[in-house]
């Protein structure tokens, strides 16, 4: 099994870079898209745990189109093979001082695409590493 | 590519219920040897950013050894090929009532065995379907 594969690296870069573009500008029918549409689908928010692809749905159509500009830090991607790899990242808003966030994602590659299958995201107090209560 | 394929499922849970036991008894050495060795291993912890292994194992080892007990639910072990899978599991402590914490790993096998490439884990206000701040 190959790591960092640098040409699947790439294809995971631009579909990581697709989902964040979609996630700031409120792109709900590209966001739904790479996330793999099956019942065992799980994402962890910053407030809600989410199990399925229907409760997402559900999350990200009633979630409110403001405030979602946000600023990434220390994203490392790491590809396994050809098919599967983890996104990880920190982010920053400039409405939350003083706090940062965290977003993991696993995704794999299915005949129609690169998905989503777990994804977490949670905030804490600190900075870039951590440190908070 | 199989979802979920049994025999492979059955490993990764035994692999999983092995570190819960780890976890929960503060075996150090053996939650060591079942995250991957490699410098692109992140873990995002409750209150700290831990990028490489060589950050995990430092701050393992400077951890305090009690009041890690704790009660798993809403656990969900998904395989994705027979070398890829995804352990999403939500926990409570007795010390932290009204809070939830989220748990979720990614894991891959290796010429020696299942090992953690990517963890997260997060404490929010809110039960099992969240509902904090």
């Amino acid at each position: 099994m190959i790591i960092d594969d640098p040409e699947v690296k790439a294809e995971v870069e631009r579909v990581f870079a697709t989902y964040e573009a979609a996630l700031v500008g409120n792109d709900v029918a590209t966001l739904e898209r790479l996330f793999h549409d099956d019942s065992r689908t799980i994402r962890y928010g910053a407030a809600e745990n989410l199990y399925g692809m229907e409760a997402i749905r559900a999350f990200r159509r009633a979630r409110p189109a403001q405030g979602l500009a946000r600023d990434l830090a220390r994203t490392v991607i790491t590809t396994f093979g050809r098919d599967h790899a983890v996104a990880m990242t920190l982010f920053r808003r400039e409405a939350a001082p003083g706090r940062i966030g965290r977003q993991s994602q696993t995704w794999v590659r299915f005949p129609d695409g690169w998905k989503v299958v777990a994804a977490h995201v949670s905030v804490i107090d600190g900075d870039e590493e951590g440190g908070g209560a």
